[in-house]
């Protein structure tokens, strides 16, 4: 599993206030905790502060940096504001999240990721919004691939995500969501497949248990990156026995590392 | 999901000192918490009692009854000890556990379970042994089913189990395990699907964690009965909330019970 770790978001309030007052330790402290916990990539995400994202964004790359040497995940939904942090990143090729059918969100994203400079998070929707159902998803998919294939994004380099809607406002969501990923797998092996775990539970109560039970489900039809909280120390318990139990951990390495390290419990 | 208590197993130290007893109390009371807990049937197994199974079955089912009016699945691979068990049974509808295309294992137990008397058990193993891979499993899935309808047992109350083997053997095991429960579920969507959770993390650290994670990994595939531990809470709030995410949980009934009574937590 590819782990691309949340926290740096500016819609959680500690790192808008850490923005704010460019606190670039506490950005730093944040980063290495991360790194630390066991994530490959870590997301940057500056789009709370209205009217400054480009350069609230330069800032928590550069604050980042100063905390973890991971590449960086840069998350904007405006294209304009990943070709400034593109210029301006030092580091392992990054990922921009992201690319959508919807006009001007693919084109020039994929020029900034094009020749392996950069992946490319492929949301499944377009102009009409979030396609309704897995094959409808799946269908979106593959134009996603074609399109960014035709401008020079190598299938390795895109991690489609199939846009998980909460379970609370319609139970057949979940079902929805893993046909969705099953199907993705199957017929486009070549790319990732990613998705933000927490939107599935929603509006629901015990919303960690939800997650963590829906990282499983999902990687067991597939999912093979996840933005999420790598200092949740149940859900890194749970991954790492999934990826026990489903092959993905050579001689069991990673989860006896975690039980060594006490990192099963609880 | 079909919840299988395991508990009243003799290959449980206690289990066999209660028989040994005829502490029917000590059963009653163990019969009587997995209901608590939510079973919806009790298996109940006394095969570690060589030269007594028999006698050592029935007072299992009577000490039992007193606890549970819960159904019971009769447990021996001996069709003679469930021929005496299904004469002295009394309750609504037992499973029996188990057939297989072994020799002689698998006609006199569908006879006695033929026109709904009793669900059946059916492990895919065959004179052979235990087939290797997904495909060889559903092969003899196949003709377990072919066999049992022949002599009149409904697919309704077949109950193919896979026969999960231990990763710590071979880490292919989780992907064929899931392979074979996915095959499963796509070709005979009239039969249920059973497993013994525990056996897949024989021999690995923290195994309730890795027999609570195989669980939701197998239900994401098709898995809809299982035996287990129906105290064990953190296996019961993964079941409960991968139940909500798998819409197999109308109006969120079971999870939002569960977060009520504080069942959700840890």
């Amino acid at each position: 599993m590819i782990l691309i770790g949340e926290k740096l978001n500016s819609s959680r309030k500690a790192v808008a206030q850490a923005i704010e007052a460019r606190d670039a330790a506490a950005v730093a402290r944040l980063a290495e905790r991360q790194q630390q916990a066991g994530a490959h990539y870590l997301d940057v995400n500056a789009g709370a502060l209205v009217g400054q994202e480009a350069e609230c964004l330069l800032f928590l790359m550069q604050a980042a940096r100063q905390g973890s040497d991971l590449p960086l995940v840069l998350d904007s939904p405006n294209p304009a504001v990943l070709e400034r942090a593109m210029a301006a990143y030092a580091g392992d090729a990054p990922i921009l999240n992201s690319a959508s059918l919807q006009p001007g969100r693919l084109e020039p994203v994929a020029d900034l990721a094009a020749g392996g400079r950069a992946g490319v998070v492929a949301l499944c929707m377009d102009a009409g919004g979030v396609p309704q159902g897995a094959q409808a998803r799946l269908a979106v998919a593959h134009e996603l691939v074609s399109a960014l294939t035709a401008r020079g994004v190598a299938e390795g380099d895109i991690y489609l995500d199939p846009l998980i809607e909460p379970v609370a406002m319609d139970g057949a969501y979940g079902p929805q969501a893993l046909s969705a990923i099953g199907c993705i797998a199957a017929e486009l092996p070549g790319c990732h497949i990613v998705c933000g775990l927490s939107n599935v539970s929603f509006g629901m109560p015990a919303r960690k248990l939800l997650n963590r039970t829906f990282l499983v489900a999902a990687m067991a039809v597939g999912l093979d990156a996840a933005i999420l909280d790598p200092t949740d120390k149940a859900l890194m318990a749970q991954l790492f026995a999934a990826q026990a139990l489903l092959n993905q951990d050579e001689f069991f390495g990673e989860y006896f590392a975690a039980f060594r390290g006490g990192r099963l419990e609880g």
